[in-house]
């Protein structure tokens, strides 16, 4: 099967009239320190700020200014986004406004969902953030809707539902507003869905497109998928993608197959393990490209897309990078879905290489034999990935990725292909014999890579891997948090740890930065959960308690008392 | 009735031998900063330390150390233990044992209970702590269960069944031991319980005596109750005693008579809201002091019992100190139980005064129409007290109580007698409608308090009431901490507030401090609950999430990299 690469879309007018005042904002959020509007802080996703206040000497004056409570158990993986000194932050079944320089709670807004939903979330009763515009903050819940609330109340303006949990469709993932556009992924290859990308209306929650990442029988494409596989074939959408306003392109991540064991489902597999490029006024792909066809191991293709400018071969190019579950790192041409390097960031043995020609792998001698017939092998990396979900970040000015790695292999065995022939959706679509964790001493670590090569400038070992994005900024600083619930500033020219703060349970989520009153925050939270903390079974986590919570931290000052009489 | 006054155990033996090494420490609490081995640090209960490195001038340079979550919604209103550099603390559902430098946890101790105990408990989900003795952590469990717990490793030594949940009873109070006897009481007073205080053996559990706080029919006192009301009572004793080792007596508060309503059972209903001075080893009283004869009000007399030395008329008195519910601050003779001096500590309008002679309160008119034969008043202080359980400090150098106060009336009103007859025990047992709370702009107080006059040197208001815990140092400063989250640092001089941290949930426990390697550490607990927090209804608490945390706090300092590798 050929690599499909699409025309690129050229010339689009970048319709900023549309937007009203908040989309300009968003697409200005990269260069206004004073919030953090957008996933990824800012249009390209780089979670890169260029303040300069907490820096590589002054980081050891850093402290918590505030702590705030989610009241919850579950793991806290969302994005805090910050607008006028109020940060809004989401978990599974709340979404709530606190004073960005008190810790103060100004509102705060349930959301109920059938317990029974739960049975479909294989990796984490989490969500990954929300998105601001209109005056509204979208989310997804986990039971497949999509909503928005008024920001100033937390009231509920539209609810929309997306899918229905008991057909294997949960909802985790930021929504991204894209030329006006609020768009949403599923969750759910591991229950046999039908993955798709929706566009709601930003004022109404009215469904304006659905873009399916697998063709329905008959259709282009269904000719890669053995059988009648493709009906319950996964390409979940789980991770937010990013959108070049010039291009007028949303780069998003496509999931893997289902189920896991490959044997039913012969072929390629379009367009799982794939970026899609689409239009986010109709959905309509621009181009796809698949990193990993026909993936008998999980390699989730969702991994967030950062969006620079590099210098290849003498020449500028406008590129995605992706840092993929599979231990590649992929350099894209953004107009065109052309892969310009794709080198390993980790230890791979699944696929000796990419061919840079064909965009596609050249498996190992390991790989053929579990697609062809199954079996069993060792293979790195395992299936959490040698990335997983939590974002990356970029520094323009250095050119360097901080990528928290998983570096470990598993043991991976196919179930016979009759034991999962028969398999719905809403059912959990595995088909292999749970993989054992090959376990070194050092299972992660925090990585400074060039992108063009996969080699790592620096890379400092943690015993468990760091699930949690990082940050970098123009101090010097990359922030991340361990498992263990040390939030940490690491300088990102030689990888030392140069700061550290224990908070209550494991940071798991995403830092951002930012700026008011001539001060800057950082801000993160502490809440262990996810895949890895759920089924690693990882020993140096036993004592890693649960327990939600949003910190603020700011460069130490000498308290002022702030009021004249102790009335609140 | 009579006050009784029994004779005094004079010139008993100290038995410091009995103790083995860990009985000394615990009769050296108070003059050892590096550990807190008991509840009140020390046995006088004082809660105050010497420790002068966090002072009015530094305290503006304190911050958090860490933090660790106790994975819990229900309110943390148990006083942290500290020994060897472990941190011992207590919930409703677990013991931990965290590292006191590190924040991290060494083991934690689930609790089990059949979830219908929680029917049989009026006022928060909570634990107040433990005891540490011989190698041991004893704690009481909502099912009414005293157990032990290796304090290397958590694992249970033994436990002990003190009642059935069914039958009403409950436990939340933080065991004591004394002469190296574990002493416990229970709640459930509103269930209509016959209380009682018991005495365990420290290695084996073995019960060794039980002491009811109420007669049984034909005992003598049993004439204080019209016909069988004393067989469901109430006299619960759910907040720690005090231990004076050289008297070889400990002194401990006994709680309301059930139910409120009073038509039922007129007479003094001794010993109801008393104190009752006891051998520890036999549990046999000593003396009985009735604080609130016939109390309708729910003016539960359990609060805890200061030790000190007062010179009143020219002469050196050992004395207990309690600031009762009733709104009365009682200074009593520690080996006699006579009353010394007895002052309204705020507003009262139930009792005209306290008679020293007799040790009685004069009732007012409002009171006097209820006893009698029902009805409906305005009463000053609430049924939650001028003071509720949350424990007072005193300062021995300046001679003054630290008290947060409730300074609000109610609107109370008895349901008819005949409505609230066939009452058993395990049933509710309140018989009122439930009261109104008079509502006035500031709810609270946080008042240093002259014990032998009731009178404020100063106090500072408070929207809400603090239900916390007060510390006082020799730094000069009062800890404490609010229902909305703030932890404070007051001047104890002025009562101006010189510091607050704003923790993630309210703050209603037992802040302590301590010492190690020369440095002063400060550590709270935060996580709302309680019967204010549950009952109240109060507005200003409704943006005030739930969730249980530990913190450390010490003076600023730079952080210093401590570790070569970032390998955990």
């Amino acid at each position: 099967m050929k690599v499909r690469f699409a025309a690129a879309l050229v010339g689009a007018t970048l319709p900023l009239a549309a937007f009203a005042q908040t989309g300009q904002d968003l697409l200005n959020d990269g260069k206004t320190p004073g919030d953090v509007l957008t996933y990824g802080m800012g249009m390209s996703q780089q979670r890169y700020s260029p303040a300069t206040q907490i820096d590589r000497n002054t980081v050891k004056r850093l402290v918590p200014a505030w702590s705030y409570s989610m009241a919850d158990n579950r793991g806290l993986e969302a994005q805090p986004l910050i607008k006028d000194g109020v940060i809004y932050l989401t978990d599974h079944e709340k979404t709530v406004a606190v004073d960005a320089l008190t810790g103060k709670e100004i509102w705060k807004a349930m959301i109920e969902y059938a317990p029974e939903t739960t049975r479909v979330v294989c990796c984490g009763i989490v969500n990954r953030g929300g998105a601001l515009f209109d005056g509204k903050f979208y989310r997804t819940t986990l039971d497949a809707q999509v909503i928005a609330l008024d920001i100033k109340t937390g009231k509920e303006v539209w609810r929309t539902k997306s899918s229905d949990p008991k057909d294997g469709y949960s909802m985790t993932v930021a929504p991204l507003v894209a030329n006006g556009i609020v768009i949403a992924g599923v969750s759910g290859a591991e229950f046999g869905v039908r993955g798709y990308l929706e566009g709601y209306d930003a004022q109404t929650g009215k469904q304006l497109w659905r873009t399916y990442t697998i063709p329905a029988p008959g259709e282009p494409g269904s000719e890669t998928w053995a059988g009648s596989s493709l009906t319950h074939g996964g390409g979940s959408t789980w991770v937010t993608g990013s959108y070049d306003p010039e291009l007028d392109l949303v780069f998003w991540g496509i999931g893997n197959p289902a189920p896991w064991n490959p044997l039913n489902r012969r072929g390629d597999n379009l367009h799982t393990n794939s970026i899609v490029a689409f239009s986010p006024k109709t959905g309509k792909p621009a181009w796809f490209y698949q990193m990993t066809p026909n993936d008998p191991f999980d390699y989730d293709g969702v991994n967030e897309l950062i969006q620079a400018e590099l210098t290849i071969d003498g020449m500028q190019r406008k590129v995605i990078m992706q840092a993929n579950r599979n231990g590649f790192l992929y350099v894209i041409e953004r107009a065109t879905g052309k892969p310009l390097a794709v080198n390993p960031f980790v230890k791979v043995t699944w696929a000796d290489r990419i061919d840079l020609a064909t965009g596609r792998p050249v498996w190992s001698d390991e790989t053929k034999m579990i697609v062809e017939k199954g079996g069993k092998a060792r293979i790195y990396p395992a299936l959490q990935g040698g990335k997983n979900w939590a974002p990356m970040s970029f520094n323009p000015t250095t050119g360097l990725l901080y990528i928290n790695t998983l570096d470990f292999g598993m043991d991976y065995e196919t179930l016979p292909a009759e034991q999962v022939a028969d398999l719905k959706p809403g059912q959990p679509h595995y088909g292999v014999n749970r993989p054992g964790a090959y376990d070194p001493d050092q299972r992660g670590y925090l990585r400074a890579v060039d992108p063009l090569t996969g080699k790592s400038k620096w890379s400092i070992p943690f015993k468990s891997p760091n699930i949690c994005g990082t940050l970098v900024t123009g101090g010097g600083l990359v922030f991340t948090g361990m498992m263990t619930g040390e939030f940490l500033a690491v300088d990102s020219d030689t990888g030392k740890i140069l700061w550290q703060f224990q908070t209550p349970s494991g940071v798991v989520g995403q830092p951002v930065t930012w700026e008011k009153d001539g001060k800057q925050y950082v801000t993160v939270t502490s809440g262990i959960g996810g895949v890895y903390a759920m089924k690693s079974g990882d020993p140096n986590l036993v004592h890693v308690p649960a327990g939600g919570t949003l910190w603020n931290f700011k460069l130490f000052e000498e308290y002022a008392p702030q009021r004249t009489s102790s009335v609140q």
